[in-house]
């Protein structure tokens, strides 16, 4: 972290400055809604850092964040042999996937950039090989900016069609979460570009409040109607009718359709599916495990304690206590009315039409 | 607040200390678990003040304070006449019962004060008055504790018949939020002096926390085994087998069984019963209002939007949106397997067995 600035020109999450030498500047979210901080990342280290620690953080964002932080490992291989250099991917690789366990992109997208590099030309040196590297982890930066203006353009009709506007969400799966337009809220986003007003409940989304620091702070920006609410009002404000539809990003979708996504999100589909609101995942093919059966074999991340037992430093609960802290749960597929991806929407959700819409990956 | 003391020596919640010239001693809940600290109160605006802003609550312990803030009210009364007394009874039950607008004990605790002033000998002057209204008000106090144990032991028998031992609570149904050992937590503690270990996991309950600065801190205290959680994990502690019954307080419970509690008891019904999970409610006579048909009639208290958005002065959500900050929601006597009463268990909850077990209020 050599430099920091407070611009708010533009809300891109993770940017590559430069060339094969270049730096990665990310939107510190942990700093968000109080400053928004950009900061320049040199070397793999702090990408893991910043990942692990949730400067950066959603499944996109994550994985876009990460091909660059390999970049960045690789930045002293370019005089090394191919074999060598080769090595390297693989430790890189390894070392960032290591960050967190439970968001496939990541390991979807430091798989794409080793398979670039294995499979690249024999004769290229360790500098061409770096920059085949960068133009790949640039691509499926622009890749997911293009796929979240699909998921934005598939919900917002489907909602549109069905008279879907007022929602509630879990987390953030907006801008800050993807390359730009995001996922869930790219649905919503969509919806304002097409002339509607969505109104939007919001999940503060405990124990770090990716809700009420980065969802609101998103929506307030682009002036969309927004009603901010612990987690557990949820059901309360479903109970009023206020709720025509849930919508959530995901971290990691196994074949049959159970998906892992945001601690809470379970809670709310089952909430969701007792008062008749159909409840939505939107996530990019990039999000699909194909390789599991079911959301039993998704890992889950187990945070600290100290997430729920602290606020700023302070603590909140009696000692000599156990915490429980898991960073996501898994929803059945049985639960979701439809995931809506870049390539269409699936609906019902079953392994047959998931592969029907998003092809093998 | 003359004086404050940090001593551990007791936990009672609410203590009058004297005589008719006495004070009212709290623990300051808003402190803990960071420190034990009890405040002397004087005067019925400082009775007033701890209510509203949470320093003591919990239905039956907001109905205690209130008894002998009406007569710290009347302190300087003694020397007026019956009919000048009994106005100013009046006016200090008015405005002790503006403190807060949902749980019902409050307004019971001080119509049975008023009844008694009321229908006092004709002859009483206004200083016996005022000892005649402090023996009601430690009567009271005394037969919370006493319906507290009953209540324990009801609970406890029928968890222990049926082997519940892996319990789910939400909120503060402790000592704290009564005379001694609570309504939900009394079912607890009665079940640790039956010799059985209950595990305990605790909502931390949100926006304020009673989950985790109070409720742990009366388990740890006890040795429980205790796990803590947000309020969103409860759907995924349900899912993974962990809970064997859930159990809660109550601020106001209707003729027909729906029952007000702490925001978020209502999503944690619905998701006890899409699991199987039986959920139940511990209260005192005192929390029944029959002149209520159903939970539709209970007015329920919207707090400040800064509750949610702001953290030790520090704000967690963006400018420009809207909270919602509900502080109770209404669970419909559907939900409930049973309500644990000092009278005996009501189940099912229908309008005619509350009135068979409680009798007519």
């Amino acid at each position: 972290m050599a430099h920091s600035d407070t611009s708010t020109e533009s809300l891109e999450t993770v940017r590559w400055l430069g060339g094969t030498d270049g730096v990665l500047e990310l939107i510190d979210q942990t700093l968000l809604p109080i400053e928004l901080r950009r900061i320049q990342l040199r070397g793999v280290e702090s990408v893991w850092e910043a990942i692990k620690t949730l400067r950066v953080r959603g499944a996109p964002a994550i994985g876009i964040a990460a091909t660059y932080g390999l970049v960045l490992g690789l930045q002293d291989a370019t005089t090394l042999g191919r074999v060598e250099f080769l090595r390297r991917v693989d430790d890189a690789t390894a070392y960032l996937a290591s960050s967190r366990p439970t968001a496939v992109n990541l390991f979807w997208a430091l798989d794409r950039m080793k398979q670039t590099a294995v499979r690249s030309e024999p004769s290229l040196s360790g500098a061409e090989l770096l920059e085949l590297l960068l133009q790949h982890a640039r691509d499926l930066h622009e890749q997911d900016r293009r796929m979240c203006h699909e998921i934005g353009e598939h919900g917002a009709q489907l909602f549109l069609d069905r008279g879907y506007t007022r929602l509630l969400t879990h987390c953030n799966a907006g801008g800050l979460a993807t390359a730009e337009y995001g996922t869930a809220l790219s649905v919503i986003f969509t919806m304002q570009d097409m002339g509607t007003s969505p109104h939007v409940f919001v999940d503060e989304t405990r124990p770090l409040l990716q809700g009420a620091r980065l969802t609101t702070w998103e929506l307030a920006h682009r002036k969309i109607e927004t009603t901010l609410i612990c987690d557990s009002m949820a059901g309360h404000v479903m109970h009023m009718g206020l709720v025509d539809a849930v919508i959530t990003g995901a971290d990691r979708i196994a074949a049959n359709g159970d998906t892992a996504n945001k601690i809470g999100t379970y809670s709310l589909a089952v909430l969701a599916r007792a008062h008749g609101i159909p409840f939505f995942i939107a996530a990019p093919q990039s999000t699909f495990d194909l390789s599991i059966d079911s959301g039993e074999e998704i890992p889950i991340e187990q945070r600290h304690a100290e997430e729920i037992t602290h606020a700023f430093g302070r603590r909140m609960a009696a000692e000599g206590i156990t915490v429980y802290n898991p960073a996501f749960d898994v929803t059945p597929a049985d639960y979701i009315e439809a995931i809506i991806t870049d390539r269409g929407i699936i609906r019902p959700v079953t392994a047959k039409n998931i592969v029907h819409v998003i092809g093998v990956v």
